[in-house]
């Protein structure tokens, strides 16, 4: 599977918000994230940056 | 690999920026992309979506 972990990147600090994530969608004025079991997380955030062979998802607060 | 393929979305349309992507990140007002193999491509845009298990990344225009 080709999950990502999402974080929320404040200032140096990466909080890890959803693990195995599987999509990310716009929702209201933030994401919503689900995850490959279809758990969902809403997060007034945006996507920042991706590293994908790292799993990686950082988010950022607008 | 957990790469996944970056589209520019217009409208109702998705056109297909780079295949393989590894990493996205920001830079100068826009995002540079870069696949797997080390190459890379500059484009004026932000990430709007993503779909990991299907290989999907949505970039629209700011």
């Amino acid at each position: 599977m080709c999950e990502a972990n999402a974080y929320l990147r404040e200032g140096d600090k990466e909080e890890l918000v959803l693990e195995m994530v599987d999509k990310v969608v716009p929702y209201e004025d933030g994401l919503l994230l689900e995850d490959i079991y279809g758990r969902r997380k809403i997060i007034k955030a945006k996507i920042k940056e991706l590293a994908l062979v790292d799993h990686k998802i950082i988010l950022e607060r607008d």
